[in-house]
C-alpha cells in the first residue's frame, strides 16, 4: 500500500518506482507517441503482467481524443489486455509466474457497495478505469495497456484458458464481456432462442460468436448489405437483415426474442422493437449522442425492454473467457506492430478494420521507436 | 357457438338474441346515452354475469372520444366489470349460479400462440377486447360493462374474493392487473424493496398500496407537491418525492430498486431513470403520445432497463385478485349512478377525481332513463 498523500498527489517517483513504457497521447490531436513512465511496485496483493497483446476499442479513440470530454493528458489508452504474470505478491493466491492473464476496463473498486457485492463492480460508483482513472491507492493516474507492463490487484485479473491464442482473446477483456454479460443476464444465452445482433464491428462480431456457442439462432442486423457474406459465411450467423429494407424488416417483425444493439451511431430504435416477440428484450451496449428516440407504445405493446449494460463484473469476465475457451470464441484481429498505431487509429475512425486492431506489444514496442 | 358467417357481418338479432341496455357515444363528442342492443346466447363455455359495478378507465374516454382513432360507433365502453352470475354452460366448471365474477380488458384469444400458452393473453396477436373489438365467435361487435349484462367465455371470468366490496374491487380487473403484472415480472414485489410510483391517479394509487401490500418501501413522484398529505396519509406511501425539486431528486438517485411510470401526459425520462439503482427497472404502463427521448447512456451507466406493459393475463388477474382479497387491497372510489356518466367523464378528463369511477351498475342504470 502506498504511503498516505496528505491530500496532495505525489511525484510518480517517489511511489512509482517501477520503469514503464507506452505510447501517450498528449492532447486532443489523438497522436500517440512514445511514453516513458512509472508504475508503483507490486504489492502484497498485486501481480505485475508483462503485456503481450493490446486491442484498441472505440473507446480508446473517444478518450484519446478527448471526446468525452474527461480526459486527463497524457494518457496511455488500452484495456484489453492479455500478457505474462512476472511477478506475483505475498497475498496472491490464484496466480502464479508464467500465468496468463488478463485485464480488462477495471482495476479497483469500491467492494462494498450493493453493485461490488452482488458481482457488477462495472456499476460501482468507486470504479476505477484502467486508463485515465485516479487510483484510490495512491492518488496517480491510471494507464492503460499500450504499455509494456503494468501492475494490478489479482481481483480485477482474470486467468486465460490455455487455448485460447492470446492475441485473439485480448478483445474479450472488452469486448467480448461486454456483449456476454447483458446475454447471460438478460436470458439470451439459451439455445434455440432467437438473437439479433445490431452491427458488425468489434462487439457485434463478438457477440454473433458467442450467440452461436449459446446454440441460438442469430440474425445479424445492419445497414450494409455488403456486410451479408461475412456474417454468415465467415462469422457463422444464421441470417442477415438489411435495416434499410422496409421489406426484410416488415417479414421479421416479432421472430426475436433478443436483441444486442451494438451501434453508437444515431439510428432508429422503433423499427428494431418491432422485431422482438412479446416481452422481448433489446440491449443498448453502444451510445449513439443524441437522445433515442422511442415511443412508449412500442414498449408498452407486447410488454418489450429496453436496456442498457456497461462491460461486465469480475466474476463474469472470467466465466466469459473460460466460456469462449471451451467453444474457441475468439475475435477476428488486424495485428499490428506498436508503430502502425497511429494509422490504425485512423482506420478505425473509418471502421475500416475486420474486427479489431490487436498491437503486439511484445514483440513491437520498443523504447526507441 | 355461432352458425358460420359465410363472411357476412350477422344481424345482431339472428345470433344475438339476449336483450341488453347499456350506456353508448355514438360520435366522438363522446357523449353517452341509454343504448338498447342484444348479445349473444349463453353457449357451453360462457357464463352469464349481470353486471353490479363498472368502473371508467382513462382508456374508455380515449375509446369514446376516438382518440385513438380506432372506434367503431356505437361504443359501449367499459372493462372492469363485476358481477353475479346468473347463467353457466354446460361445459362450464369453476363457476356456479351466484358467484361474484370480473372481467377486464378481454374476452378472448387466440389460445395457441406462444403468449396465450405462457400465460400473456394480453400480447395475444388475436387478442380481442371487452369493447369495441370485433368477436371471432360471430363476426359481431363486443360491448363493454357500461350495461347490465354480459356473456363471455369463463375462461376470461375471474372470481372475486368474498371480503372484497365489489365497487372498490371493479378497478383492480383493469387498473390493479396492469400494475401488479409488471410489478410481479420484474420482481418488483419483493419486500424491503424500494419502489417508486409516478403519478397518482388510478393507476399509481393502485401501485402505491400492492406495493405495500408486497411490503416494499414505496415512495410516490409527482408534479403535484399538494399530493404528499394524501399520498402518505391516505395512501400509505413511504414518502413523497416533488419531481420538479432540482434538490428532492438529486437526493434520491440511485435509491430506487424500480419504477411505475402511470403517466400518460408528456414527462422527462432521465431524471427517472437517474433515480433508479444500478440494474433497476422503470416500466410504463401510461402512453405519453410524443415519443420519449431517451439519452443511451441513462440506460448504459447502472445497467438500467426501460420496458414497457399492457395489462396482464388471465392466471395473472386472478392471482392478482386474490392477492388483493388476501392483503385487503381495493380501489378508492367514487361511486355514481349512471345517469353522472356523462359528468364523470368530463371531470375524469381533468383528472378531477380520488381516484377511480365506478358506475353502479344494478342500482342506477335503468332502461327508462
Amino acid at each position: 500500500m502506498a504511503a498516505p498523500t496528505n491530500g496532495k498527489k505525489l511525484v510518480p517517483e517517489e511511489e512509482h518506482p517501477r520503469k514503464a513504457f507506452g505510447l501517450a497521447a498528449h492532447d486532443s490531436s489523438g497522436l500517440l507517441s512514445p511514453f516513458p513512465f512509472s508504475r508503483r511496485n507490486n504489492g502484497d496483493t498485486d501481480v505485475t503482467i508483462k503485456i503481450l497483446y493490446c486491442g484498441i476499442c472505440h473507446s480508446d479513440l473517444h478518450s484519446i481524443k478527448n471526446e468525452w470530454k474527461n480526459t486527463i493528458y497524457p494518457i496511455v489508452a488500452g484495456h484489453e489486455i492479455v500478457g505474462e504474470i512476472i511477478e506475483v505478491g505475498s497475498d496472491v493466491k490464484n496466480f502464479k509466474l508464467g500465468d496468463k492473464a488478463g485485464v480488462g476496463c477495471m482495476v479497483e473498486s469500491c467492494r462494498s457497495c450493493p453493485s461490488c457485492t452482488t458481482g457488477f463492480e462495472n456499476y460501482c460508483p468507486g470504479m476505477i478505469l484502467t486508463y485515465n482513472s485516479v487510483h484510490p491507492k495512491d492518488g496517480t493516474m491510471t494507464y492503460g495497456g499500450y504499455s509494456d507492463m503494468i501492475v494490478v490487484d489479482q481481483d480485477f485479473v482474470v486467468r486465460i484458458p490455455e487455448n485460447l491464442p492470446l492475441d485473439k482473446a485480448a478483445p474479450l477483456l472488452c469486448a467480448g464481456i461486454t456483449v456476454y454479460s447483458p446475454m447471460k443476464y438478460h436470458g439470451l444465452n439459451a439455445p434455440g432462442k432467437h438473437l439479433g445482433v445490431v452491427g458488425l464491428g468489434g462487439l457485434g462480431h463478438v457477440a454473433v460468436k458467442f450467440g452461436k456457442a449459446f446454440g441460438m439462432k442469430v440474425t445479424v442486423i445492419s445497414s450494409s448489405p455488403s456486410k451479408e457474406k461475412e456474417a454468415i459465411e465467415r462469422l457463422g450467423a444464421d441470417a442477415f437483415l438489411v435495416s434499410r429494407s422496409d421489406e426484410q424488416m416488415k417479414a421479421a417483425v416479432a421472430s426475436m426474442d433478443g436483441i444486442i444493439d451494438t451501434v453508437s451511431a444515431a439510428h432508429p430504435i422503433p423499427p428494431l422493437l418491432s422485431l422482438l416477440k412479446p416481452n422481448g428484450k433489446m440491449i443498448l451496449v453502444g451510445a449513439p449522442e443524441k437522445p433515442l428516440e422511442v415511443p412508449a407504445f412500442t414498449l408498452i405493446f407486447g410488454g418489450k425492454n429496453l436496456s442498457g449494460s456497461m462491460i461486465g463484473g469480475i466474476k463474469d469476465t472470467q466465466e466469459m473467457i473460460d466460456f469462449a475457451g471451451k467453444h474457441n470464441v475468439t475475435a477476428d484481429i488486424e495485428l499490428i506492430s506498436a508503430d502502425y498505431v497511429n494509422r490504425a487509429i485512423e482506420r478505425l475512425a473509418k471502421a475500416d478494420v475486420r474486427y479489431r486492431f490487436v498491437i503486439d506489444i511484445a514483440n513491437t514496442l520498443k523504447s526507441n521507436i
